[in-house]
């Protein structure tokens, strides 16, 4: 099935009897290699592939240690639970032919982008695969590793193994996300018809899926690679591998997931601003038509967007969020309990798997707490959906602190220190409420039911520039409380780590990093409810651009406008708690890779003094990287944004009968426009993302090497990792704050303050949203993958520095 | 004299026969106690103060070094060459009337926002020397202080004399250059009546004027308090302080400096920025009425803002630069001079003071070399301006290469090291062409000869919001190369002094952080000539407004027009160059920092490790405070022209007159808001800046105190400092550039492309240039300012975090 023809056979609303015009989409996009192998595997050889590696799985798990068999039926049991979501919601009707013709275009439309966006990006991980063998095959190897026998090429395959499958799994989360939010939509739209409930119930049970499919996939998937190298390498026999060295393995699995995630988000995020920009400016702004009106030719563009940009990239941003994060905590772990001389490590190291087990526990509870009303046939009135959302969370939330307590008696507990895993668990709740605070914090700053929105609102009322600079200020401002929390939960998870009693052979305390990893895991062990509240927002959003295309009655319309605005808050918060992980999980990162340094450099490298010159210039360079990333991510939504603007003022003023409904305007060619336009400019930023870490640490090796400074290269990486880290973190909160306030402040217009649509504040207010949208939707989330990407490419390129 | 009386006798163009209807103005102002008691004093008994002075100078110059009688002459010759400028100015004619009236309710507004400003600032300069007298009371000495008899009580009284000392220079600076424009653009708007080039030649002699008092007064300040010191605690004679320990003592300078300085640009930037945004906003968008046209009742608040904003502020700002980098770059040489045991360390100290002395002499003869064309009565066809004064900047670097490199020969010169003068020289080399590439980068950026403001321009034609999304990114991408520059420089320079040849006791070689010094000195030893640029701008943006209101022939307004757009590109540029000097003098202000809490606390302390977590969090807060410091300085801007845009409206609808110039708008009213709003609204950020650095550090000392972590206060403050640098670097680049090219774009605009003036890409252009008002000449440069501060306020409040 093509896109054009799904389209154009139909009866697409007041279209149906209009010549079919425009030039077929599909033919743009092409199906790439690896996609084409893995549709051409037959579903039974599938099946049976798929049971063979269940019974290996088990096997190793077994053979590794009963934490890992655990692990593993948690998550199969959840994915069975994510197969029954998913037949749930396609059990749902599609609605009317209008209804159906539309989702089936956009798609049509994901999925074509999606496949040739993923080709690029499988192409560049091939390439980048081949640098990592190379790179390997000429390091040199850590004495631990030389003493157990891993040899130069093993060490190479197995990095880069791992790295070829966090791709795969970070591409496959991505293509969950999308899949499940293109069918859903409709479903929402169509059960929008009958209860509100309903609709709330389809969108979370569709983002719940891929949720659970996302964590799931992050958790088994390294816990398949960590039990296949300890069987593989024979780990905890004498004279091999320790098993603490085991979690430094893995490092390549991180650095796969943030490559493809950067790409996917940069790509999607580009894509999705550059339509929704484009249709705005022209749309709302020079032609005064609603958003979503079947009359603009961007439209389709526009929800093709929020499933590429927001379903597939957050999918793709979470996996990499997590996947990292328990890496670097099983890193942690494994050091902390080498140098505590703990007999049986495995439970400090598994812990994050654990933790995230139970989060698909909790969060299955949680999303299956959302349920219709007993008498789903009958119409109730619209409850406000974020109270339903929220009783949902409260339940997860409550479970998780529980579960967590629970895991960190389990595993924590060690007769060294008997009241350690009491310290941990309370790490874990430090981190549960820095995750609660910082949603309140940018619930805060987005919400037009506080001040801050109200102020932007108002300051709309002077015009388009002093909108501009209030919300600039705005989210300038709103860094500050976070940092402030950060810094609070960082310095207090540290010293209840730092005093658990974990002491080291000279007696000195070393559980103050592993408790600030407690506290990470304690901020993420509710990501998989977290994750479904965000794909609820974009599905939501389709939904409501579905009925408005096909002309639904009001009502309707009432019901998913309600649902979409709810969906922008919990889009909002997702952002917050995203920073507010990706900010821990990189100081933890930045410990793993002084780690890491120190035991390839077999030196002790444990501090990074910016009092060197060169160390100050890394630092310098790192934050310069953040602001150049940003530049170049929001002027790729600009440029791209004006080729859309000058197509459909083209369509316009080429078919004139567009604005009356008499002619249809050419959806597929906005479409293609865009999806060319955000693969091309998605290729600046990623590059420079990937290739200044290593260039800054190779030139500066180098020069040490002639300076007489050794392990300058290492240093200055590392200070450009943290300086990056802290501008990345601020520049995302600025950036996704200021484009959320914005956002609100008109809709808050829209609800009749200031004058309310069409009113001068709303022309200066729908600039501000306009200026918003590159920035919460493309720069800010991929910086928080930059961030980890960072964090992940120092660690697996580390022996280029040294 | 009042202001309201002034315009309202005389006839202001179209209105002169309108009864007098607003406020009178200055009732607003009053005169704070410090102005009454100068204003006071006789001017025979100044006199005789003066000649005492001078007599006093000289005796305690010559009892140091006659490297400091040196110093005291060229100051004092080049302050009478200030004074033959002024006299040369002020003996041109003022013009016709009205343009003499206009001329002085200019002056009447910035004379009295300063009085007020002046006066807030000194009572918190007064309370704030308080706070530092009773801190010293109770630090620790140094062990060198005491051994050298040094108590705590004299420690107290130098430490708050040199700041009272600094403040008060400070402000005479400030002051000075508000004097000269005020009294200098009316006798350019007149010039500009003759000729091009006399117009260019009235406004770069008083830009000169006050670029050499500010300059000088910063040198002889310094060289004065150095020799008092050096006469009154007998440095030199055994038992008593070493010469290489006095330039520790002048850090309260530099504070004195950086605080008012801070106080100034702040409220100055305030004032200029929103009576600019709110006479924008209602007069060219809403009202379609050009800049400085009579009509708009905000427009003397915006003549009166150049003044404040970017005259006295900008002496204040380049006074505080030079000062910090002195003390710094003396306290660096001091340092080196004892650690390498050199014979005389006077030359090594005194160093700063002679190249300062030599750009007053390069300078001068830079500033005269622009002269009338011989035949001044005969009108000559328009130059290009930006020639001229190109030409003039010429002679003066070649002129500063020559003395340069003379200086270092006779200063630096050692027979411990025989050819490291030379490499001091090259070092002087590579700053003074670091300042050449970083002008030449932010003309790339924005100036609209270049590709950047052309793009940017183009996108102003897809709307509001693509011209501030291709602001932002512009603005962000544009701190990549001077991060680049800045990066080579200080490793080049660091890596010739460390060359050098001058090693330590133990032979290690010693003289890096010196190199970076001398490179510093070597950008700002054209400091004068740069300055003098600077300046031109606002007199000629000044003097055009003049034009403009009192109406001259279109003859005219091309001339002040050229004039007024090479005065944009100088004060961009001028931006640039004190970014970059910030940047090096930051640096050797935390090396200075590290120093005195080594020599404080007794133990050595030579590194800043962010790998533990407290410094970690130091330097997010660090960067935090610059976002937030930006935020707030954005929104004050934004908050106050929201009041002139609303008082604006009030007048235009209350006086429907005013449009057909039948009635005569409230300019007083205008005025007195914008006042007060901007002396209000200065405060907070201020007080964020001085006090936040001091929180953090006493509460790290204290949480380090209970955790056992010595001198956690110290590092913690250090790190803050620098990650505080280096985002206030990338901050200020990103927000000055970002400004300047929405500045150009419109104005490219304005040429005639893309639809010219009127069309809607002119509009979005507005909107942008509007956006840019308060990043450029608010935030921005409040950041170099800050950033200076932070360094000066961590060096004097040390005692507090040990």
């Amino acid at each position: 099935m093509m896109m054009g023809d799904d389209v154009e056979n139909g009866n697409l609303g007041p279209y149906q009897d209009r010549p079919r015009t425009f030039p077929n989409m599909r033919s743009k996009t092409y199906t790439p290699l690896i996609f084409r192998i893995l549709m051409g595997i037959n579903v039974r050889v599938l099946v049976i592939l798929l049971l063979l590696g269940f019974g290996y799985v088990f096997y190793v798990g077994a053979s590794t240690s009963p934490i890992i068999v655990f692990v593993f039926s948690v998550c199969i049991v959840s994915f069975l639970l994510s197969i029954y979501l998913t037949k749930w919601v396609l059990s749902k009707d599609e609605g009317p032919p209008e209804m159906a013709q539309i989702s089936e275009a956009i798609r049509d439309g994901a999925e074509g982008f999606f496949r040739t966006q993923y080709g690029t990006i499988s192409k560049m991980a091939f390439l980048l695969a081949l640098v990592i063998f190379a790179i390997y095959l000429f390091r040199s190897t850590t004495p631990q590793q030389e003493s157990s026998g891993l040899g130069r090429a093993t060490s190479a395959y197995i990095t880069v193994a791992a790295f070829l499958l966090g791709a795969l799994c970070s591409g496959v989360a991505g293509y969950v996300g999308m899949w499940v939010s293109v069918r859903a939509n409709v479903r929402v739209s169509s059960a929008a018809r009958r209860s509100a409930r309903e609709a709330l119930q389809v969108a979370v049970r569709a983002g719940g899926f891929s949720a659970l499919v996302v964590v799931g996939m992050a958790v088994i998937g390294i816990a398949i690679l960590y039990s296949t190298f300890y069987v593989w390498l024979g780990v905890g026999s004498p004279g091999s591998m320790k098993v603490t060295d085991l979690p430094l393995l893995l490092v390549g699995y991180g650095f796969g997931a943030s490559f493809v995630a950067l790409f996917a988000q940069l790509g999607g995020g580009i894509y999705t601003k550059a339509a929704d920009v484009g249709a705005d400016l022209v749309g709302k702004v020079e032609q005064g038509i609603p958003e979503d009106d079947p009359r603009n030719p961007a439209v389709i563009a526009d929800l093709v967007g929020d499933n590429v940009g927001d379903c597939a990239a957050r999918g793709a941003d979470l996996f990499e969020s997590i996947a990292a994060e328990i890496i670097s905590a099983m890193i942690l772990g494994g050091t902390m309990a080498q140098r505590c001389k703990i007999e049986d490590p495995s439970g400090f190291i598994l812990f994050p798997l654990v933790v995230h087990s139970f989060d698909l526990v909790v969060s299955s509870i949680g999303i299956l707490s959302i349920r219709s009303t007993r008498d789903s046939g009958v119409k109730s009135a619209i409850e406000d959906p974020m109270t339903i959302l929220e009783k949902g969370y409260s339940v997860t939330i409550i479970l998780a602190v529980l579960t967590f307590a629970g895991s960190t008696r389990w595993l924590l507990y060690t007769e060294q220190a008997p009241s350690a895993w009491l310290n941990f668990a309370l790490c874990g709740l430090v981190g549960i409420i820095t995750a609660y605070i910082f949603v309140q914090i940018t619930k805060y700053y987005t919400d037009y039911k506080h001040e801050p929105v109200r102020t932007l609102a108002l300051s709309s009322s002077t015009g388009h520039g002093t909108n501009i600079i209030a919300g600039v200020s705005l989210g300038l401002e709103s860094t500050a409380l976070p940092v402030l929390v950060i810094s609070v939960s960082i310095i207090s998870a540290f010293w209840l780590g730092h005093t658990s009693g974990l002491v080291d052979e000279t007696g000195s305390p070393n559980g103050g990093l592993f408790g600030t990893a407690v506290a990470t895991m304690g901020m993420l062990s509710t990501a998989a409810y977290i994750l479904t509240m965000d794909m609820f927002g974009p599905i939501a959003d389709n939904a409501g651009g579905i009925v408005e295309m096909s002309q639904q009655p009001e009502s309707v319309r009432e019901i998913t406008d309600v649902l979409d605005a709810v969906g922008n808050t919990t889009k909002a918060t997702t952002k917050g708690f995203a920073i507010g992980s990706a900010a821990l999980a990189s100081f933890l990162l930045f410990s793993a890779y002084m780690d890491e340094v120190a035991s390839f450099a077999n030196e002790s490298f444990k501090q990074v003094d910016i009092a060197i010159p060169e160390v100050f210039i890394g630092g310098l360079l790192g934050s310069m990287l953040i602001f150049l990333f940003s530049a170049w991510a929001c002027s790729a939504v600009g440029r791209t944004a004006q080729e859309v603007v000058k197509e459909v003022r083209r369509q316009f003023i080429e078919r004139p009968g567009i604005m009356e409904y008499k002619e249809k305007p050419d959806y597929s060619r906005c479409v293609a426009i865009v999806a060319s336009a955000s693969l091309r400019e998605m290729i600046k930023p990623g590059a420079l993302a990937i290739i200044s870490p290593i260039v800054v640490g190779f030139v500066f090796r180098v020069l040490g090497h002639y300076t007489g400074h050794p392990l300058l290269g290492a240093k200055v990486v590392a200070a450009l990792l943290m300086f990056a880290t802290v501008s990345g973190i601020l520049m995302a909160l600025f950036l996704n704050t200021a484009g959320g306030a914005w956002d609100n402040a008109k809709k808050f217009i829209e609800t009749g303050a200031l004058g309310g649509k069409g009113s001068d504040a709303h022309k200066a207010a729908v600039t501000g949203d306009t200026v918003g949208d590159p920035f919460k939707d493309t720069a800010g989330p991929s910086l928080h993958v930059l961030i980890k990407m960072l964090a992940t490419i120092t660690l697996v390129m580390a022996p280029v520095f040294l």
